[in-house]
């Protein structure tokens, strides 16, 4: 059996370009004793695996040149020698951007697709559906009648702050590029207002959706749109921090005037909290209550998703380019192989 | 009876000129039922002064020109027609720079010169020594063998901010201008190390004095200190910020880089927490707990302080100057008037 892999052929300097990927197809080894042969059907994209693409100083090591690249995936199992997983089951894993992949069977959860469809394990029931839930919660802890604003509010994780905010008696604004993911965010997700950050009266938009200040803001963009909400918050406002996708291609320090002292001077003076955070650090310590709620809420309608998918695992580094300039509605997903949970 | 006043006159440009304020002397109203005369002792020099010689926006509103000069007192009561405070009375009240005052008895608080030296209470036994108290155990969050830095170390904040964290078992580093404050933090004050950030080697100090990291920066300064002390903080650090005074006198935006951006990925990607605050946030859950607490600390020497004490409210403008730009050991104070309970 052999696996097309894509893998990381050079440190990408600003966007990622075609040439810091290579495809490569080799031969998997044989199963051993407790492994697991899977077949990729759902490849998902991440802003965090760009990070992995910089060898500058993080909350994990970086990529080697040469690795396959990372990501989670849902894969069928075609090939068994554990007794705890059976040909044909659908599993969640972490076997990165390639077709195929032999581990280990204890490095696979299985799905149960009668719950809720496969792909939803890579969103909004996966890493980025407990990002905004550990993260809203634990973090941002809005109360009821407070404003509670995310950006990238299309993206997987917005979507879920936004709408969780909502259950929680809050006031949710979502912000996004363009008018068409801002509408979804009205009509299809329930968000009580939507502003564009494309939009020329943007700033003057963002107040007026925000007539009361802004209580929590979600942050996983950074960049101007931060910069316009920051001057919206609240005395005693939460900023979670789990993301900041406007800067990852960055290649030099931004230009002045430098604003770090303004930043210090507003957290000091409305007593803000500023918090980073990655989703695996609440693991241990809500991913009960997540699956329950979270799931709950899905299965009953009252948390939507949406999703981006891009067939083919070739299409995967610019799919990934589109995901960092904020080209996706929801969810993004490389549909590597045939679904055969589908129905469509 | 009439009182000398020190007013603002202008809103300081940069560093607080001679000409910003300006000296009166007018008479006092004749005492209601229920008000006292007071007689300053001691005046105390507060950072956040020169945050409300400006109009920018702030927590608080800002002095209006013509205002006395604000702050706490150490005073004794002159005559009194309340029933609550005696002649010869001390009492904590605000009266600001000048000599007497006339306030209703209720605004002041009784002190009792047997068991603190009365400026205790401007000090460590007051809102500055609070600060330090609530910002430090609340957000900051001490754990046994964790590293603790605070900067302006000699001042009233600082020194109880290092003091209390070995108290709570961790290590205390102090950052402070000047190999003699650095001398006095190890040598009276008890902090396992103290870096002098005028020093050329102040990067290569901090480290020294920091072989594990940093997990509580408690922030009071800003600057260039803060630059140096952010690259050394841990996984999950806590950074109280209770001051920004290195930026108090700045007049115009800072000139590039913008360091924002990497602020916020060192934010994101170490799961930093930082808050700031304002006392008085923390004043109706920990006002008790800091008067049995630190008092005990206090009496039985286990905390120590510093005072700088200037004679003469006309000194006060000088002396002001003096804090902001870090010539003060210790908490800053104006002896306005004759201490009657001082035996030196």
């Amino acid at each position: 059996m052999e696996t097309t892999q894509v893998r990381l052929a050079a440190y990408p300097v600003g966007v990622p370009a075609d040439s810091d990927f290579e495809f490569a197809t080799v031969s998997l080894p044989d199963l051993a004793e407790g492994q697991v042969l899977l077949r990729a059907i759902y490849l998902s994209l991440d802003p965090y695996v760009r990070g992995r693409m910089s060898t500058a100083k993080s909350y994990a090591d970086p990529l080697a040149l040469g690795d396959v690249v990372m990501g989670g995936t849902v894969c069928e199992v075609v090939e068994s020698r554990s007794g705890d997983r059976q040909v044909g089951d659908v599993v969640l894993a972490f076997t990165g951007w390639q077709t195929h992949a032999v581990v280990d069977a204890r490095h696979t959860r299985r799905l149960d697709p009668s719950t809720a469809p496969i792909s939803t394990a890579l969103g909004v029931l996966g890493m980025p559906g407990f990002t905004a839930y550990a993260g809203l919660l634990e973090i941002g802890r809005p109360k009821a009648g407070e404003t509670v604003v995310t950006a990238a509010a299309a993206g997987p994780v917005g979507s879920a702050v936004g709408q969780i905010a909502r259950l929680k008696g809050a006031r949710a604004v979502g912000i996004a590029g363009g008018a068409e993911k801002c509408r979804v965010l009205v009509e299809q997700l329930g968000f009580d207002a939507a502003v564009d950050h494309r939009s020329e009266t943007f700033v003057d938009d963002l107040a007026a959706a925000t007539p009361d200040g802004i209580d929590v803001y979600f942050e996983n963009v950074g960049g101007p749109v931060a910069e316009a909400v920051g001057r919206r918050l609240n005395r005693y406002a939460r900023v979670p921090v789990c993301g900041l996708v406007a800067g990852y291609n960055d290649t030099a320090a931004a230009e002045g005037p430098d604003r770090l002292p303004g930043f210090m001077r507003r957290v000091l003076t409305l007593s803000l909290t500023v918090r980073g955070f990655i989703q695996d650090e609440f693991a241990a310590t809500h991913t009960a209550d997540f699956a329950r709620e979270m799931g709950g809420w899905v299965g009953d309608g009252s948390v939507r998703y949406l999703e981006d998918v891009t067939d083919g695992l070739d299409q995967a580094p610019e799919a990934f380019r589109g995901l960092l300039s904020g080209r996706n509605l929801g969810k993004a997903l490389v549909r590597v192989g045939t679904d055969p949970t589908s129905t469509s």
